[in-house]
């Protein structure tokens, strides 16, 4: 049995810093102020940015005051965990708009009542140039520049910008603004949220315990879940969609799925059916019902094994498309397959007729790697088996 | 014969970037914004100082439009120049009084009525910290830490604070703020000043120039005019003190002092007695009538005549002490002259009753280098001659 205080602590947790605070914490009778904080630079949330939000919701469900920290004003400094080169300038049109979809998308998985939204320019704005000096005091260069990213910035020749030192500290003063009991975040903010520790001792505060979160691994099996690396599955696509994406993932990937993106206890897992893909397609359809409900989910099942029948009977109809490289652009299959030029076929794929293994494919430079079973759809016929020549 | 222009471009100048465009400026019609800026982080100027405030003085005599801007914001960064640790913060109460000295005497150089006396903090202190975070965008960490006071400091292991990077980036606000044609500064001020060149192409402005200035030695003819290094004459100081210091400089250094402290032309230095003690006593007479008027120069000339034909008198009459090292401590010196204990030796040197070659010295750690004549005082009629063993 997993209660929640263990829930708490454990699941998809990658590490607690300090473990035994947060123990204590969670003891006391006290109401935690439990801040996760997030900056609105893409229009789109996916199943990879559910793990933490879902992690703020077991805080509100043991009754904890919870915070969704919009980081209206970080967004424009730009977070530079793990990048080699300063963030493009967000509009403030493309921040409003931003910050509106990620709440409405947040509020799929967290609980609205519970939450407390806040924004960092309510703040930030305020703070003046000879109040941010005061507080530069209080950091050294060197420590800064420890950060893998930052360091491997400072050799490698690629330009480090002044104000993306500012980063970690700013949205560290977020952490002493609130007086945080707990942040959570993603394993790329886990510098930034010990930076928040800092600041709050500095400050004569308890230092925050950090909930630093584990990643979602894409569909692809292989990678972190990345809208870079058109591996995701967005928490607002059909519910068709979905459910489709979702059965691509490799079968070894299921279980991980369902603890960490269809949030079913250990019990449940332990009940779910035994062949792979039976298996795969229940935690599918319980994933797209956190998103869409029950019966979206159902049809959306319905939906793909009629595709996968379909699929089967055209599996034996189709003729194969062979290629001697490893890797195929989607572009170059379509037009090998119909037998016409990379501007039709681009045009084929840009009017969302072409699918694969029934998800349809938009990005024309998408690589199709060529193992396993592919059958490629193009318009609502004609179906070629794809795979490598011998 | 100097022309003013010609002063300008030459006199005490270590180097003008860009020369040729200062050149073009100067024969333009305009009225060029001159800026030199000033942190009061000390209470007291002395000669060293005054190679700046003149230069300003020439571009004034040229009639051009000339600043001295009080860096009352930028001290509470600290200039992290040439500097192994950040500054100690100064209070508001130590700034304000410090820029009321440092403006009485600045004004013993430069035309009080041609001056435009203008405070940073009047700009500064209205920055908010998100204008600073666009400044900071346009500046990279690379090129601030290839700086050589920076670069030591993240080898030696010496803190680095964060805000000190910020202290060039804030004074060069100051020249686009103020739209400076050129700035003139200290030669350990050059890096400061290009920055200012930067922002200004950022913002768009054509770059300032920049006339970086000689250094003056100090008075023991090796080091730096510094008041750390015990070898400076204050601006303040009376007509005998700085007379005598004057006259205690090595004669090779006086035709320095003719043309950086004096500011003599080539024409008047030319024109100087031949002996060397009389040209010396010369142009410390020409330096104390700068600061003090012609009566009181003439005065302290005599005044130290009279002290010099009775340290000839006294010289005969005194007995030696002799030490078999180098140097001594003034403080030992003046125990071992007047058979007293340390405590009593710090009193008499603390009271002012002990002198030097005529010099009233109030440090007791003042290390007495023991070559050449050296007469010490102690009271109005104790006289030791000090010596090294031979």
């Amino acid at each position: 049995m997993d209660s929640s205080r263990d829930l708490v602590l454990t699941w998809a947790v990658a590490e607690i810093i300090n473990k035994a605070s947060l123990v204590k914490r969670l003891e006391s009778k006290k109401k935690l102020v439990v801040k996760f904080g997030v900056d609105p630079t893409k229009p789109d949330l996916h199943l990879g940015h559910a793990l933490s939000l879902h992690k703020l919701r077991q805080f509100q469900e043991l009754g904890h005051d919870t915070i969704l920290l919009i980081g209206d004003f970080t967004t424009k400094i730009g977070d530079p965990s793990g990048r080699n080169s300063a963030r493009p300038v967000l509009t403030d049109d493309e921040i409003q708009a931003n910050l509106k979809t990620y709440i409405d998308q947040a509020k799929l998985i967290i609980d609205p009542k519970k939450t407390k939204i806040r924004f960092n320019s309510e703040w930030l704005s305020k703070v003046s140039y000879a109040d941010f000096i005061k507080v530069a005091m209080q950091v050294s260069v060197q420590t800064l520049l420890e950060r893998e990213d930052f360091a491997n910035r400072m050799t490698s020749g690629h330009s480090l910008a002044l104000h993306e030192l500012f980063y970690p500290i700013t949205q560290a003063l977020d952490s002493v603004v609130m007086k945080a009991d707990v942040e959570i975040g993603g394993w790329d903010q886990r510098l930034n949220m010990l930076m928040g520790r800092e600041l709050q001792k500095k400050s004569g505060q308890p230092p925050q315990d950090v909930v630093a979160m584990k990643a979602l691994v894409g569909t692809d099996g292989e990678r972190k879940m990345s809208k870079s690396f058109d591996n995701y599955v967005g928490l607002t696509e059909s519910s068709d969609q979905m459910f489709g994406k979702l059965m691509s993932i490799p079968d070894q990937l299921t279980d991980q799925y369902a603890e960490l993106a269809a949030f079913l206890g250990s019990d449940e897992i332990k009940a779910l059916p035994k062949h792979p893909r039976d298996r795969k397609a229940r935690v599918a359809e319980k994933i797209v019902e956190l998103y869409h409900g029950g019966s979206a989910a159902n049809k959306a099942l319905q939906n793909f094994n009629q595709t996968f029948r379909d699929k089967k009977v055209a599996n034996h109809m189709a003729s194969e498309l062979l290629f001697s490289q490893e890797s195929v652009l989607l572009l170059h299959a379509v037009a090998e397959a119909s037998q016409c030029s990379n501007t039709h076929a681009g045009r084929l794929i840009e009017q969302g007729a072409v699918k694969l293994n029934g998800v349809k494919m938009m990005d024309p430079n998408f690589e199709i790697m060529l193992t396993g079973e592919l059958m490629m759809h193009i318009g609502k016929h004609a179906f070629r088996k794809l795979g490598r020549r011998k």
